[in-house]
C-alpha cells in the first residue's frame, strides 16, 4: 500500500480539514455536504461530522433547503462566525482608525481618532491605542459578540515579535509596542499582534479586494510614509526578519529634498502625501509631523476636480515619482497589479495615468511585464482592515474558536 | 473516519512517495530503509517498495552492511543516478560555457568556448549553442551516460515558452531560443529549457553552495549582465511572467554613462565589468561586447594583488555600486544573505568591503536586516551549473527516469 507521506496527527488532520470546509464554504456558499465532498475529496460521512462540529462552534450554519436542484433538495450551507468578531487599528501620521469586521466580514464599526499630539510620545500614543481598543471591544463585547483578537498596523519595520525596530515617520525605535500594549490592556483574553501597514493592507486586498485572484501583487502607499506590501504566489513576502517592502527610504533623487529619515532624496519625500501638499497647496503648513491632513487633501481634491492646472500637474508629478517606485518593484518582482492605497486612492484618477507612463518607461521588460496600476477600491482604513483581517486568517489556518458563554447567549 | 482532504491520485502519490525517499536519501546517505520509515513517516513495506523500484531505476544503490548499530546490521542505501546526467550551457557575452552533471553531483565536463562574434546575430549564436550542445552530449553518450536534459542560461528575460523577450547585453528581442534549439537540435529526446541566467546561478547554490541553508537569499551578478536571482521562502521567485530580478537597469545614477539598454546610469552600466574594465584599465578596449574579458580581469586582479591604489579603488568603487544593488534587494526583500556570483565572484576580496558599507548606509532596517553579501564559491560557469540543477530538479519532484538498454547496460 503506499500512503501520503509524512501523515499529521489525528488532531492536526481534524482541525486541518474543519478549515478546509470552512474555507469551501467561504468560497462557494451556499452549498451542501455533498458539494463540500465533491469538492474537497473528503468522504461524505467526514464531511457531516465536519459540518456538525463547525455549527456547534457557529462557525457554519444551515441556510435551508436547496431549491433548484434534481431529487431530495439538500440542505444548504453558508457561513455563520457573526459571533466572531476582530479588531484593526491603523497608526497614522495624523490619526488612529479603528475597524472591527465579523467573520462574514461586515464591518461593524469604523472610528477615526486624531493622533498627531501623541505621536511625538511613545507612551501617550500607546495610551490612546489602549483607549480606542477598550472602547472598540466595549461596544462590541455589549453587542454579544466575541473578540478574537487585535491587530495594530504601524508605518514601521516591525520584527515577528511586533517590537517596532524603525519607524521613520513616527520617529519611534526599538519600542516593544506588542509588549506594551499587552500590559496596558491587562493581558486581555485574545491575541494582541503588531505588523506593519502596508502588508497588512495587501491581506486586506486579498481578502476583501476585487484584486485578490492575481498570485502576483503589491501594495503601494499608505497614510503619509510609504511602504509596499508585496504578495508572491499568493502569500506574504516578509523577508528574513520581516522587514520587507521598506520602499519609501530608497533614495530616488540624489541630493534631493530631505526626508523623516534623515536622509535626502527618499522616494516618501518626493512621492508622499506631505510632498504632494507643498507642491500643490504651497501655502500650507508643510511639517512632516501635521495634526490633520484631511482638510488639505479634500482641497486639492476639490481644485482637481475644477481642473486647476497647478493642482493637476502637482498631483501628475506625484503619480510619476510613484510611477518610479512602481517601476522598482515591477523590475525586481514582475506583479500582475500594483494597487495604490492610503490616501492616494482617492486621488487615483489624477495620479494614474503620470504613473503608469513612468512605469513603463523605467520597467525593463517591455509593457512592464504585464503590470497595471490600480487604484484600491477599500477606502481609508485598509490597513486597519488588513489588520482585522490577520486575526481572521488564523481561523482559516486551523485555529478554530470556541463561542465563549455570553456569544452563545447573546443579549435578548 | 478523518482523512487528509484533496488526496491525489494513486500514480501521483506514489511518484510523490518515490520522491520523498530519493530526496531523503540524497540529504541523508548512507540510511538504511528503516531510518527512512522513522524519518517520512511511511511504512517499512512501503519504503521496500519503493527503494525495490529507485534501485531498477539506477536512482538508489546499496552500499553495504551498516558497521555501528546494536543488533542485526541493516544494508545502507546511497544515491546512484550515475547513469543520469543533466547538460547546462552559459550563454555569456564574450564565451559559451557548458558544464554537466550527473545525480550525485559530479561534474562531468567544464568546458569554454569563445562566443563574442556571435553574439550580433542570433542565427549564428544558436548554431554555436547547438554545435556545444551536440558535442557535449555526444561526449557523454559514449561515456554511457542518458541525457535527461539541456537548459541554457541567458541574460535575459525569458518568458515561461523559452521565448527571450529581452537581453539588452545580447542585443536579443523576442528571439524563440527554446523553439529555435529545438529545430537545430532537430527535437532531441530530451527535453530543452531556456531560463534567466541570474536565477539559474541562485539554483546552483541551493544545490550546490554552502548558502543553501537560508530561506531568503538572492544572487547579484552575472557574467557582464547584471541581474538577480531571488529565493524567497526556499522558492525561486520568477513573478507573473518570469521577467523578476531586473535588477541591472534600474536607473542608479541621474544622467549617469549611458548604458547598452539605451538608458542612462543603469546599476550595469556604473557597476558591470565592463564598467570596472573602463575605470581599473583605462587603456584598455572599452567596447561592451568584447571578444575576452579574462586577461583584462585577470590584469585587474594581479594588480589588485599587488596593491595598486587605482586598481583597488577602482573595486572599490565597483563594490559601492554592488552594495547599491543589494541594498535595492534588502528594502524590498530583507534577505539572509546576497550572493555575488559570475565574474564578481573572485575579485570579492576587493569588493565586499565598499559593498557591505553602502549596503548597511543605504538598508533602512537596522544593520541591513541582518543581511550579507558574501562570494559565490562554485566558480566560473555557476549558472551552467545551476541549468544543469533545474534539469535535475525535475527528479526531485517526481518526474523519475526510467534507464535507456544503453544506460542501464553501460560499455564494460
Amino acid at each position: 500500500m503506499i500512503v501520503a507521506a509524512q501523515p499529521a496527527g489525528f488532531a492536526d488532520v481534524r482541525a486541518t480539514n474543519l478549515a478546509v470546509v470552512l474555507r469551501h464554504v467561504r468560497g462557494n456558499a451556499p452549498c451542501s455536504r455533498a458539494d463540500i465532498a465533491a469538492a474537497t475529496g473528503l468522504n461524505k460521512a467526514t464531511v457531516s461530522i465536519l459540518v456538525a462540529d463547525l455549527i456547534r462552534r457557529r462557525l457554519l450554519r444551515e441556510t435551508g433547503p436547496s431549491g433548484h436542484r434534481v431529487g431530495r433538495p439538500s440542505t444548504m450551507l453558508g457561513l455563520d462566525g457573526e459571533p466572531y468578531v476582530a479588531v484593526g487599528i491603523e497608526v497614522g501620521s495624523d490619526q488612529l482608525t479603528a475597524i472591527a469586521v465579523d467573520l462574514p466580514g461586515t464591518r461593524l464599526l469604523s472610528w477615526h481618532r486624531s493622533f498627531a499630539d501623541h505621536a511625538a510620545s511613545p507612551g501617550r500614543a500607546v495610551a490612546a491605542i489602549v483607549a480606542l481598543a477598550r472602547r472598540a471591544t466595549a461596544h462590541l463585547t455589549r453587542q454579544g459578540r466575541q473578540v478574537l483578537g487585535l491587530t495594530v498596523a504601524v508605518p514601521a519595520l516591525v520584527d515577528g515579535d511586533g517590537v517596532v525596530r524603525h519607524s521613520p515617520s513616527l520617529g519611534w525605535h526599538n519600542l516593544d509596542l506588542h509588549g506594551e500594549l499587552a500590559t496596558a490592556l491587562r493581558k486581555p483574553d485574545y491575541p494582541i499582534a503588531v505588523d506593519n501597514n502596508a502588508n497588512l493592507a495587501i491581506l486586506a486586498e486579498q481578502r476583501y479586494g476585487p484584486y485578490a485572484g492575481p498570485a502576483n501583487l503589491a501594495y503601494l502607499a499608505s497614510d503619509t510614509a510609504i511602504s509596499a506590501g508585496i504578495v508572491v504566489q499568493g502569500h506574504l513576502l516578509r523577508g528574513s526578519r520581516g522587514f520587507s517592502g521598506a520602499i519609501g527610504h530608497i533614495q530616488v533623487m540624489p541630493d534631493g529634498p530631505p526626508c523623516v529619515c534623515g536622509r535626502r532624496g527618499c522616494l516618501e519625500a518626493v512621492a508622499g502625501i506631505p510632498a504632494l501638499i507643498r507642491r500643490a497647496l504651497p501655502e500650507a503648513d508643510s511639517g512632516p509631523r501635521r495634526s490633520d491632513l484631511a482638510p488639505d487633501l479634500q482641497e486639492i481634491q476639490r481644485r482637481a476636480k475644477a481642473n486647476d492646472p497647478s493642482t493637476v500637474e502637482a498631483l501628475a508629478e506625484t503619480g510619476r515619482w510613484l510611477g518610479y517606485g512602481a517601476a522598482l518593484l515591477t523590475n525586481l518582482l514582475n506583479p500582475d497589479v500594483i494597487i495604490l492605497g492610503g490616501r492616494f486612492a482617492p486621488l487615483a484618477p489624477w495620479l494614474l495615468a503620470s504613473a503608469e507612463a513612468a512605469l513603463t518607461a523605467r520597467a525593463v521588460a517591455p509593457h512592464a511585464g504585464g503590470c497595471r496600476i490600480v487604484a484600491s477600491t477599500l477606502g481609508a482604513g485598509s490597513a486597519a482592515l488588513g489588520a482585522a483581517a490577520r486575526v481572521l486568517d488564523q481561523i482559516d489556518a486551523g485555529h478554530l474558536p470556541e463561542p465563549s458563554s455570553s456569544a452563545a447567549h447573546p443579549r435578548i
